[in-house]
């Protein structure tokens, strides 16, 4: 139980101290925040109200959509949050093509350019840019990152210890490629993540997301393939789903870590 | 003009004949048909209709779903109703996942099997196999040959005269790789199909394809890149959407005759 992460958006109406107290109850010792939980008592207050509980956060949603006139400003704050608040990882999702634009080079050419720029304030407040690819269906609208193999080759334009990548098996189950961008990543991995596939797909797509071992991903197969890259950091389990948000924030945190379990045992 | 071909499936509710009548008023030769549309008259019934109109056949769709376990029989049948009516092309979506099953490799590796089993009837009929490479949000409920690159990997197990590839932008645009796989595909272009990527997607995620130019595909650069890598055949407009099939056929052919040409124009 180390290595389990909550994320918050699995419970996205389960108020902060409510999700706090609930991964107390449940053992749990770390969880990844959306900068919107920062909301209400700020970097400060958010920090103050983990560290009483003796709660860790793994990772920090999230930066990037380079598209937004206002992104690199955007982005120093929530290197600054994650910094704040102790996050390790600031979790990047690129954005998708500019408006009226169909030149997908050009916006992907822009993403290595915008991190670059941002790579300085990165190291300087010992946060990661973790490059998130996002599943092919967002790459229009949300994230022109699509693959694991495309973050790898932003990354490795800079140091390590200032770009990293997000292995969700939501967004990365279908590559053919993935098993060998993974054992490549090595110390690239700044989070793994973990959610399931399961169709029909919603009308938008952004909420299909399913629990652990509810859908049809090798979830054991991706855990043991980040271990066996030499990832040792943790795993959080991140899912979107109307239903599931319907539900008490416990409940879903049970079923979150049973699916958990389920993956790491192989 | 003597490229285009307008796909049934884009003019979902226009009856054959209708659809034969209105191709031939706007000077098109060339139509793309579903095994749904020789349902009523059958093969050498629908083969007449178009004869007598002069017009030929790209494409039949579809024969693949190699899950189902009458596959090798119904795939059979399928290139029979190709050859009979004259299509020199049946298109092939593999199927996703087998009931239960996440076993990714394996259902890729039955598809190249499966194709394996049919190279003999394809070979001997004079119909070549098609193999569509689906966008990966159908990976798991309709067809596990994710990339432009999974496809070829298959293809290039058989002769070239039987077994090729379907370039259907709307399935690959997304692909960082997929310049160089369309340069790698040279003479095993099957058919190349335009549709345009829209959002937000439907639920379910089929009906979603826009017309060309609607959406936010590079269409002129793939129309370029297939002729760079020697594609000299029919260019079928393929589009699945409600409120497309709601309009008068007609004014959908017109469209997809306007996209067609702006996209082949540069």
């Amino acid at each position: 139980m180390d290595r389990f992460s909550l994320n918050s958006a699995t419970t996205k109406h389960w108020p902060l101290p409510d999700l706090v107290a609930g991964c107390v109850r449940a053992g749990v010792t770390r969880v990844g925040l959306w900068r919107e939980d920062l909301a209400d008592r700020g970097p400060a207050g958010t920090a103050a109200l983990l560290r009483d509980a003796g709660l860790r956060v793994t990772s920090l949603c999230r930066g990037g959509f380079f598209t937004a006139p206002d992104w690199y400003d955007d982005n120093r704050r929530a290197i600054e949050e994650a910094a704040a608040i102790g996050a390790p990882e600031l979790v990047l999702v690129s954005g998708g093509l500019p408006a009226g634009s169909r030149d997908l080079d050009a916006a992907r050419d822009h993403v290595t350019e915008a991190i670059g720029r941002l790579v300085p304030d990165a190291l300087a407040a010992g946060v990661r840019l973790a490059v998130e690819p996002l599943h092919p269906m967002f790459a229009s609208d949300r994230c022109v990152v699509s693959t694991l193999g495309q973050a790898l080759d932003i990354a490795e334009n800079f140091p390590a210890a200032a770009v990293g990548v997000v292995v969700d098996t939501y967004h990365v189950w279908w590559d053919p490629d993935v098993w060998r961008q993974i054992a490549r990543a090595v110390d690239r991995i700044s989070c793994f993540q973990l959610a399931d596939w399961i169709t029909p797909l919603p009308a938008g797509v952004l909420l299909g997301r399913g629990l652990p071992g509810t859908g049809q991903v090798e979830l054991a197969r991706f855990a043991a393939a980040v271990d066996a890259a030499g990832y040792t950091g943790p795993v959080e389990v991140e899912v979107f789903h109307e239903e599931v948000w319907a539900r008490p924030g416990g409940e879903v945190l049970a079923e979150a870590i049973a699916g958990y379990r389920a993956a790491m045992s192989g």
